[in-house]
C-alpha cells in the first residue's frame, strides 16, 4: 500500500491511541504518529497496549514528534478531520473526496484533540479540512471512531482502484435440469393433492419465480429432486395427471 | 429515517454499549437493543454513560432483552457480522451490499460477544452474515468499531437513496416467519420419510440457505407452508417425530 499516515495531535487519552492503532491496524495501514501527546509515554501505558489489541505493532513503532510541521511536511496531502465549517483555511470536502484523490498520492490524515478538535492555526498544515457526513443533531465522534470511518473509506477507496478480483461464484444449474426440476416438483406436489392441475393457479409458476431468483445450484436441484420423488412414493393416489 | 435496530448479544463491557450508543447517534440512529448482557445492568454503569458521551439518551432507551429471538423478530432483515466464512448459514454479503438492500426496509444488525463474535445457532436467527472488508492479516475490529463502520455505511446508503429514487421493492417476510415456515417444512419432510430425523444430514441448512438467498415473500411462505401442510396430511405415519 501507498504511503497513508495517521497524525493524532496532542491526544489525552492514552486508550484512544491504542484503539487508533487497532482502527488503522484493520483497514490495513501502519504508520501512527503522535504530535505533542499529553502523555509522551503514550504509546507504551498498559491502557493503550491493551486497546491495540493484536496491532500491538502499529503502536510500538508509532512515531512521537514534536511538532505538526514536522509529522506533515513528507505527505503531499494533509487532510485535517473537522465536524465544524471554517469561514477561511483550506478547502472542505468529505472524507469520501478525500479518499478519491489520495488514491495515488502520499497522504496524512490529521485528528485534532478529544476535547476541541483541530485549532485554526493547525489548518495551517492540512491540504484540505475533511468532514464525515453525521447527524446534524449530534456529529461528535469519538477520536478512535473517527480514525476508524476514514480508515475504513480510505481502504474502500485503495480496493476500489486496485479493482478488486471478484469472489468465485460456483456455476448454477442449468436451464435444462431447473426445468425437469419443475416437472418433477409438479409430478410431487399432484401426488400430494397440493396441485390441481384442473386448477394450478400458478403454482408452478411462483416456485419457478422463487428458485429463479435464488439461483439453484445443481445439488439444490438434487436435493429437491429428492423431495419430489418422495412426494410421488408415498402418495400415489393423489389427483389423476 | 426507517426501522434501523442495533443488536448487541451478550455483550461484556459495559463501555463498549456506551460507545455503540454514540456510534449510532452520530449516525442518526436510536434504536440500540441488549440481548442478555453480561451485566444486566449495562445501561446505567458511569463507563457505559462516559463513553457514550452526547448519546447518553440513546443509552437510557436502550432495550435490554432475554433472546434473539424477540430481539430480531420485526425486523425483516438481520445481518449477523462476522468475519468467518461460514460453509452453511444464510448467504455471505459485505457490509455495502447489506446497506444498499436494507434501503427500505425494516432492519437490524447484530453483533457477537466481544471474544467470540456470533456462534453458529445465533444465524438461526439471521437473513444474512455480513462481513466488513479488513486486512487479511488483522481483521479484528472491536465490537464498538464495527457498530460505527456499520452505522456509517447505513448512514451514507440511506442518503444516497433519500436523493435518487430507487424502484420500490416488495416487502420480504419476516425472520419469525421464515423460522416457522422450515419447522413446517421439517415436520412434512419427516411425514414423506425424506428427512430421517436421526439423520437430518442438513437438509434443513440447505434449504434455509436457498430460501434466505431467495428471500422470501410473505406468500411466497404461505406456498411453501401449504406444501408442508399437505405432506404431513397425506403421510401420518412417517419417521417418528
Amino acid at each position: 500500500m501507498q504511503s497513508v499516515s495517521w497524525i493524532l495531535h496532542q491526544t489525552s487519552h492514552t486508550g484512544n491511541v491504542g484503539s487508533a492503532a487497532r482502527a488503522i491496524k484493520t483497514m490495513g495501514f501502519d504508520q501512527l504518529i503522535l504530535v505533542d501527546p499529553k502523555n509522551p509515554e503514550a504509546i507504551q501505558t498498559p491502557d493503550a497496549i491493551a486497546l491495540a489489541s493484536g496491532a500491538d505493532d502499529v503502536l510500538a513503532k508509532a512515531q512521537v514528534m514534536t511538532t505538526l510541521d514536522k509529522a506533515t511536511k513528507s505527505s503531499r496531502l494533509v487532510f485535517g478531520l473537522s465536524a465544524r465549517d471554517r469561514e477561511f483555511g483550506p478547502p472542505s470536502i468529505s472524507i469520501k473526496e478525500a479518499c478519491a484523490i489520495a488514491k495515488d498520492q502520499s497522504c496524512a490524515f490529521l485528528f485534532g484533540t478529544e476535547r476541541t478538535g483541530l485549532r485554526n492555526e493547525d489548518y495551517h498544515y492540512c491540504t484540505h479540512r475533511v468532514w464525515i457526513d453525521a447527524n446534524p443533531i449530534y456529529s461528535s465522534l469519538n477520536l478512535a471512531q473517527a480514525v476508524m470511518v476514514c480508515a475504513y473509506e480510505m481502504r474502500q477507496s485503495l480496493q476500489e482502484s486496485a479493482q478488486l478480483k471478484l469472489p468465485q461464484v460456483a456455476p448454477r444449474a442449468n436451464i435444462e435440469a431447473i426445468n425437469a426440476l419443475m416437472e418433477h416438483l409438479r409430478e410431487g406436489l399432484i401426488a400430494i393433492e397440493f396441485l390441481d392441475p384442473s386448477h394450478p393457479k400458478k403454482l408452478m409458476e411462483r416456485l419457478r419465480s422463487l428458485f429463479d431468483r435464488a439461483g439453484l445450484y445443481p445439488e439444490e436441484v438434487d436435493l429437491l429432486r429428492g423431495v419430489a420423488k418422495q412426494m410421488i412414493l408415498k402418495n400415489d393416489k393423489g389427483f389423476k395427471l
